[in-house]
């Protein structure tokens, strides 16, 4: 049977477009997660046609289909947990239109967010959507995960830029959602019901994008505190205080230490957390948003310091873009949760946090978006200690217990896939969960396209 | 089998919250399409735990529920087109609660828009989303709906705001999704799925909305023009130069002179077109923009004028508001329909669809939100001269050919609901509808909720 389905895609899409050969399967079979598990054949399409034909061979001889960008996700969401078909949309790589008269852009799922980016910005626009991966991560993965970034503070999330998707379903029919237009109120919103989806209901071929004039100017200021709690406060104050920034990142000392001592920056100095704030607007405001911030901030107890020019600017973004890395260094096994509680809730919830290090006696590390109150908790363990491995596990559901009293949920920005499915019940109602199986069903009746994920089955 | 129901909804809810007096029931048989549809009973719960017993009733019974706001809808969204309850949201009106540290508001459906609206500004917030019925339409109704306005252009629609949704599923369950958080990917978005749902997934029971610091200052722009088209080069051109503003209203020469006769407003002296453009932004910032927006207008063709202050710009803009009702008045039926196009296509639109006018010998009334590419097409006919109407019929068809070709919508904000369900395979292909019946179907299976509707049965 495999051999057959081999023969058949050989002869669809020509031999140099699909491989099985192990070396090969082996780069397909992980991601950030760093689980692994190996396709039976990778494919690379060129185009929607091919797209559709893999996707109508897939339900004639009913394989998994499991639509793979960069893999730098951090759930398993292109992982073939059931193996099957990895299609890979790295030969869907090009930008297919910048329209500037309609502040749009059509883009195939392949091209990388940091390529799009920069595009429009050499052409006056913006697309804000900034993920920390943004130099690999491709538009496509980011849109099957809702991806977000330190502006979505001001600026929102993925979503809320894609205007419409070109999609291929499960039995190889191509649909199309959505137009160049804000406003589109005919049927029920199927462009917003494919963002998030995690690849379970339909393959992507292309996607069309809103963009908005570049601001003018930015600005970033530092904050340092001598606790997570207080920095947590002079979140929640900022927001009070009606200045919107375009992100506000918390870093605990945890995170500072790693990062000078892995990445040689010097970040906070003898602080408990840092916040790192950008603001953006009119040239001559900037300034004047910054005042405010630096104020709010040292009201709750903090010392600021605003960055003198965009060089320094961009150290400290670069710094705090060189964390994740950092602190993987710190344990063998870094579990990374991407809790979000409302913003008001943000001192309590690092505070309770806090107390869980010495609960389990593991390192805790938060860093994030503070801003809109997601942060990245990272409980360092060792998988290979299964003392060390069971008691981050209990800290695990107890920091998503943590979060759920407090109005919060799971993932901000990084889906469920499989690595919180098991966790799913805590937050999802049963009646719920049969929602989204009716609504997967709907799409996908044999269950085909990336099986195993989201406790869908 | 009526007599038993409406007594079991009388045991459930006291007679004083259901009515089958026939002059009631006349109140709830239409909407702003004027369409007439007589229910068999008239609801009024006000807490989501009579909606559960409503909705468990109706399960039983199988009778149909439609849930009902303000009933100022255009396309009968809350017509009983198939008899059964009409449950209406007038006594679930409350504002449940403001939150100043998170800026995040909970309401009952039935609140009205306008009052929501004045209620946050009143504390330095801003609920932008202005449908024109805004004070009197309802919250529930527009997110039904997913209702627009003037500010999409900068702010986005109903959809944008929302963050979750209390609901009651056909059945009687109650599903809660969103928190208060701005990143949640939890899950398929089941919150963006219910808004534009048109009441026929779910009775929503509480909204929670996302608010922004209201804007410091604000400005308004008169342009006048020698044609539609030019005008619509207009629109075109202040969006390719960067600027976003807050709105950008076009109104033609026929919604001038019925504003004229019936407002007694002369808002546009000899113009063939106007548009009235509002910016926002920093006090000082704003007469810059409107500054550039001047210029980007007279490079047109056009001739500006700048409200002098606050109570200028009122006046225009209630003038604005005035046009759906006085060009009601210029003949018998007004055919009101809201298709979008990408904002470049406007000028060639406005072009196309003025060429009308001559081919079917009936007035075609042009305005609305031009910056958003979103315009209303108002065929003036009389529905009881068969020819008349006849032509009207045509004429709509061809609108919205016209709008599809030029890559538009047939509604940017009005819904489907039946007036434009017979036009819905013009743009869904029918693998589409597929997929919004399979959405139906895990949502209501027995096809209890708002049924006939959005070409869905």
């Amino acid at each position: 049977m495999k051999g057959k389905l081999i023969k058949r895609l050989e002869k669809l899409l020509g031999e140099e477009n699909i491989t099985t050969r192990p070396e090969d399967l082996l780069c397909y079979s992980f991601d950030a997660t760093r689980e692994e598990f190996i396709p039976d054949v990778v494919v690379f399409p060129s185009t929607p046609e091919e797209v559709v034909k893999i996707m109508e061979l897939a339900w004639e001889e009913e394989v998994p289909v499991i639509p793979r960008g960069a893999g730098s996700g951090f759930t398993g969401g292109s992982l073939p947990v059931k193996g099957g078909m990895v299609v890979s949309t790295e030969k869907m790589n090009r930008i297919l239109e910048i329209d500037e008269r309609n502040l749009t852009a059509l883009v195939e799922p392949g091209v990388v967010t940091g390529e799009l980016q920069q595009t429009v910005e050499a052409l006056g626009l913006f697309y804000p959507p900034d993920p920390a991966s943004l130099t690999f991560s491709t538009l496509g993965g980011n849109v099957a995960e809702n991806a977000g970034g330190p502006r979505a503070v001001k600026y929102g999330v993925t979503r809320d830029y894609v205007l419409g998707i070109e999609a291929v379903l499960p039995g190889g029919e191509k649909i199309t959602t959505g137009r160049k237009v804000v406003k589109d109120v005919v049927g029920y919103d199927l462009t917003r019901l494919l963002v998030g989806s995690e690849g379970t209901l339909a393959f992507f071929t292309r996607i069309l994008w809103r963009l908005l004039p570049y601001p003018p100017a930015t600005g970033t200021l530092l904050a340092l505190f001598s606790s997570r709690e207080q920095a947590g406060e002079a979140v929640a104050a900022i927001i009070h205080s009606r200045v919107l920034p375009t992100a506000i990142e918390f870093v605990d000392r945890g995170a500072l230490d790693a990062v000078k001592k892995y990445a040689g920056v010097e970040m906070g100095n003898q602080a408990q957390a840092l916040l790192l704030i950008e603001v953006d607007g009119e040239e001559e405001l900037v300034p004047r948003l910054l005042e405010k911030v630096a104020e709010v901030c040292q009201q709750t107890g903090g010392t600021t310091r605003v960055a003198k020019d965009q060089a320094e600017a961009q150290e400290l973004w670069l710094a705090r873009r060189a964390i994740s890395p950092a602190i993987a260094q710190i344990a063998p096994t870094k579990i990374n949760e991407d809790i979000v509680v409302p913003r008001s809730e943000l001192p309590r919830a690092l505070a309770r946090i806090e107390a869980l290090e010495e609960k389990y006696g593991l390192p805790i590390i938060c860093f994030g978006h503070a801003g809109d109150g997601n942060i990245h908790v990272n409980i360092m363990t060792d998988k290979k200690d299964p003392e060390k491995w069971a008691k981050a596990q209990k800290a695990v559901r107890e920091v998503f217990a943590i979060t759920l009293e407090l109005g919060g949920t799971l993932s901000g920005e990084h889906g469920v896939g499989i690595t919180k499915a098991p966790y799913l019940s805590m937050e999802l109602s049963p009646r719920v969960m049969e929602l989204l199986k009716g609504i997967k069903r709907a799409f996908d009746p044999k269950n085909l396209l990336n099986p195993g994920k989201m406790g869908l089955d």
